[in-house]
């Protein structure tokens, strides 16, 4: 058996993973749980995979559920960063899906990572802010980093045994999101509810969002030249609206390794804890006769104007990324309490990145002090706004 | 520098074999090229590349040949099946080119496999008439096959690191050959010239008619069964008019991995040339944004009825395969001397099988045993026709 610890486990990508190791309970054991403030389902997964170890956000919701857990089965509770941290560092862990969303992940995602075991990194944000910091600590470790992101798990398994100097270029695709035909125009009155009705994945509310911006394929992009030591012109986007093609990869030869499947992150959350096995499915068989035509665009930059803010970040490394990431959390949030129209998102972004001044990040105390500096700094370009 | 002998060197894959060749020239050296009957290309080519050995179809060109390079550079003459095999067992070979058209290759490959070198296998007739003994020769003298078949070529770069028994399914697509979009009845009219006018790839004629009948598609099948030991019910075929996706591998958790490429056989020539290594490619990159959609369809196995013999074929081994192939070498001999008319291929091929007497073949004499009966029994029915 092979002891699987969650980061976020009450979030979209944790409630899959969970599904997944359902499936494959011969070999995967659940261990520990974190999650935020989803206390009703976590007190549920609780009851139901026995963890050793469970995490919340609050002291107030640990008491909560100690109590509510009763005598008969007492698993260590704990809560804050911290708990999230000793959960994803807990000695029995095999593997650790790191699955919460935002910068909140990167301290237990760090943490896992420096445990040397293997990583199933669903959270994006600690790959383009910390990114060079996480590749650091995996090397000192001998962690094993396997992507969730089903763009990256493509890139992952077509690289397979090409030797990286044969790499000439990594593609990932993006469906577009729901606004991939509206005008820059049509966008701006575009409602949260609307921006959440993605085409083809069912996802967290966050990066639904950061689909329907496009931001999403633009953290993307840094995560993958972190993920798989590219440089910036390796990497490129191609719009996709079926979503069956995630990535391709175009060799030194003029090959091109592409990795499709059905939309559903059961399938890259599966091979992330298989790998380099892989197990039986739970999802029907690619159909392409039915699915008929695979369409591909070159993204309109100017309308989607994020994705040249994150090549930027993607050139410039260091505090830019930081800074992107953390400023399109707080705008983000905004949005979808409607304090902020759908294209502000953009024009906010774009204010904050050319105000913030470029630095030198080499410990996560920097990382942090930048993310809060574009976290104050956003919020005062949204109270000007709102 | 690793020495390359091309049998069918003055067919359009040695022609293209020979162009990769120029471009690695610090790598790759010719020392043997055997050909058939074009004398004049042949000249021209043992005049460049300067080979030890060379072999040409009969005595009196081998004089010629001879004669006309004089006495400064003189290189190994040979002639016939026997010629064409000594060049394929030359012992400085490090790696064999297998280009020759039809069942006239098998000898000379299963030669290249018994000498235990590296064979790039462009002559699919071969894997077709005698699969089962070409494994067993290469399993004995270590030879290893590389499939130089644009489709193959893709399956074995899916297949990469993957453990066989994930494999669920492979899929080899079909371009539809110029009369995709004719009806069977259309397709009675069609002349050599129509037939040879294929939509996406420049080949030899026998294999532009077998596009254009799907027989290609239907020899594939059966050459990809024994190259990477699948069962019938593993191999599939999708039309895809683009001809950018060459195949697809469907893993056992649900993920699929493709291969696309320019239509052009320079790529998987290298590819079987450089493997597991990679060289700059000769052509420029593929743009999915200016191709803009890859189609897929279903065969219609009805209109197309040979891939419905060909996986009866398949089904069935031994000697099924055999007939079918050297039947099918004759009748579209005699289509391209417009002797039959284009759906005659299909009908008469029909009438073959379903005459054939199947039997069990365990030696090479019991493979041309089957294939000279075909020949005979296919040369009947056309006799009847014309």
């Amino acid at each position: 058996m092979e002891n699987v610890a969650i980061l976020g486990s009450t979030g979209s990508i944790g409630v899959s993973s969970l599904k997944v190791v359902d499936s494959l309970s011969e070999r995967f054991k659940i261990v520990g749980l974190s999650a935020g403030r989803n206390l009703d389902l976590l007190k549920q997964q609780v009851f139901k995979y026995k963890p050793e170890v469970v995490s919340v956000e609050r002291e107030e919701e640990a008491r909560k559920l100690k109590a509510e857990l009763g005598g008969k089965y007492a698993p260590k509770i704990l809560c804050g960063q911290d708990g999230a941290e000793e959960v994803s560092r807990y000695p029995k862990n095999d593997i650790i899906i790191s699955a919460i969303t935002g910068i909140n992940g990167l301290r237990p995602t760090l943490a896992a990572v420096s445990s040397g075991k293997r990583i199933a990194l669903a959270n994006k944000e600690a790959m383009v802010a910390a990114g060079s910091l996480v590749q650091r600590t995996a090397a000192e470790s001998g962690a094993e980093i396997i992507p969730v992101d089903s763009e990256h798990s493509g890139v992952f398994q077509c690289l397979a045994k090409e030797n990286s100097r044969n790499v000439k270029k990594v593609i990932l695709t993006a469906s577009g999101g729901p606004f991939f035909r509206s005008t820059r125009e049509e966008m701006k009155e575009k409602t949260p509810e609307e921006a959440l009705n993605h085409p083809r994945w069912e996802m967290g509310k966050k990066v639904t969002i950061d689909s329907a911006t496009l931001m999403n394929k633009g953290l993307e992009l840094i995560e993958a030249r972190w993920l798989f030591d590219l440089k910036p012109d390796q990497l490129d986007i191609l719009v996709h609206p079926q979503s069956v093609v995630h990535s391709l990869v175009e060799l030194r030869d003029g090959s091109v390794l592409a990795q499709l499947s059905p939309t559903d992150m059961k399938i890259p959350i599966q091979y992330a804890l298989t790998y380099p096995d892989r197990n039986e499915g739970l999802l029907p068989s690619l159909d392409l006769s039915k699915i008929r035509a695979l369409e591909f665009y070159n993204v309109d930059m100017n309308k989607f104007s994020l994705v040249k803010l994150a090549r930027y970040a993607l050139e410039e490394e260091g505090s830019v990324s930081i800074a992107l990431n953390a400023g399109n959390e707080v705008v983000v949030e905004a949005f979808l309490k409607k304090q902020v129209r759908f294209t502000d998102i953009f024009t906010i972004l774009e204010e904050l990145i050319g105000k913030h001044e470029k630095s030198k990040v080499n410990s996560l105390e920097d990382i942090f002090a930048v993310d809060r500096e574009a976290r104050r700094m956003t919020r005062n370009l949204l109270n000007n706004r709102i």
